[in-house]
């Protein structure tokens, strides 16, 4: 007599089906999915209406998404999977800066910038002078470092969500180390905003009692040759969402000095990253 | 110092989080969810890459979903989730008949007919003779039980399927047990087909090594008065797919007799239904 589904042998069942010859990785990932996927429905003795509920948020997230807004990310960011997914592929060594989520908004091809220039072309939000290095493991400062940078403006949008009012590239820049690996540039003390909340994962963070704001930040991708693309941001440290960031970005060590200094810039935050070699990974 | 999001403690990170004065059933399940999820990511060290072809995969299947297609209740039936939820919240005693997937293609309304009526209005395939009773455990007839029968025609498909091709309630109909508890109808033998496998359900059954079909069966949604609504197949056991149905909706209590008769239709297939009552919910 074969031996069918059952609600004790799920797992067995579905996974035993899988071919011979498929690829090992996708076998080895799937088979895991499988295992978890079960696990969590008998652990909640998942009814048929949750089920339902369950196919109804995926179909509507689903029905959301387009090139300009992507659902599903906004989920595994608010379900701490980008963040876990990030630390997983991104172990680094002690004195390396920490990596944290690329996020939606990065775009390729912002203008490459001499060093000191103001990347904010509408002029609003209190400026800040930015300045550091990029550093070694060992405290050398690396030649060459290619530093890609954004931000929101004062209102809280990048200028990609508002592309009839900001002007193109605002609150962005490329800028590239020479020998001393040192680094400036004018911006603005960025600001907290919320992420797109008018869809699904917007009524799943209402219904857990959670907001949907992310802390003050400003992005950072810092590439060299020899070392391990760095994705990151620093954190304005006195920000009321620093310690509840609805897609879990904030480490420790990312949160920056932001000294009023009035003149020429209102602020000041001095951070230095460190890179970590490619032959370093983890 | 506060604690921020970690690989070490991702998941407390995230549950933590959750509101006080949310619903206690929500805040179990999202849990488990967050648990589970984070354990797979975990267990597998899952890839930025996998994380993207994960994220394409989910968006694909929304924007395929329409009122007749359901391309997630397809990745639910394909993981064996359906099967699972529905063997969850259907545990019967030794005796009763086992449930089984609904599956995508139950219509309210069909017609209600007399016994020993034929529902298959095209004429095509092999015609069979359905015969049985519905009993309660103690094998006593039950008067009034309402039988809701579909299947597909002779070339796999259901009428909603092909609604310019076959009559409007082609292999479907309802009938009214009376006191001896009695059932008969002529319909067709069943045959076997694929679920739709031209989107993203279908590449990955592909990528598993995996054929779409399911087993040759015919559905009853049997309701009686004081009964747990049953949900069941009966299937053909010569399939070619009975030990490989795509959606795990096989169980060894539901394989039916089909014995070839020749006259008046060219099979016969003898099945009772055994109720459970609705306090012995389990």
């Amino acid at each position: 007599m074969p031996e069918y589904f059952s609600e004790e042998r799920s797992v067995e069942a579905v996974n035993s089906r899988m071919g011979q010859d498929i690829n090992p990785r996708l076998a080895e990932v799937m088979a895991s999915l499988v295992r978890h996927l079960h696990a969590f429905a008998k652990d909640v003795s998942l009814t048929q209406e949750e089920w339902e509920l369950a196919i109804g948020f995926l179909t509507r997230s689903g029905h959301l998404c387009h090139d300009e807004r992507q659902e599903f990310i906004l989920l595994s960011d608010t379900l701490g999977l980008s963040m876990l997914v990030d630390a997983i592929n991104n172990r680094r060594p002690p004195g390396a800066t920490e990596n944290t989520v690329l996020g939606p908004f990065h775009v390729e091809g912002a203008p490459v910038r001499q060093m000191g220039e103001n990347i904010s072309l509408d002029g609003k939000g209190e400026s800040c002078l930015f300045i550091g290095r990029v550093l070694d493991l060992d405290g050398n400062p690396i030649e060459g470092a290619r530093i890609d940078i954004w931000s929101d403006n004062s209102d809280g949008f990048y200028d990609v969500q508002q592309p009839d009012i900001q002007p193109k590239w605002n609150n962005r820049g490329i800028f590239v180390t020479g020998a001393d690996g040192a680094y400036s540039f004018v911006g603005i003390k960025p600001v907290s905003y919320p992420i797109p909340d008018d869809g699904p994962v917007g009524q799943m963070l209402t219904s857990l009692g959670r907001h949907p704001y992310r802390p003050a930040h400003t992005h950072y991708l810092i590439t060299a040759s020899g070392y391990q693309k760095l994705v990151t941001h620093t954190f304005v440290g006195d920000d009321p969402y620093l310690e509840s960031d609805t897609v879990f970005g904030v480490k420790n060590s990312l949160v920056a000095p932001f000294e009023r200094v009035d003149h020429p810039t209102v602020w000041r935050s001095d951070f230095d990253f460190v890179l970590t070699p490619v032959e370093n990974r983890q």
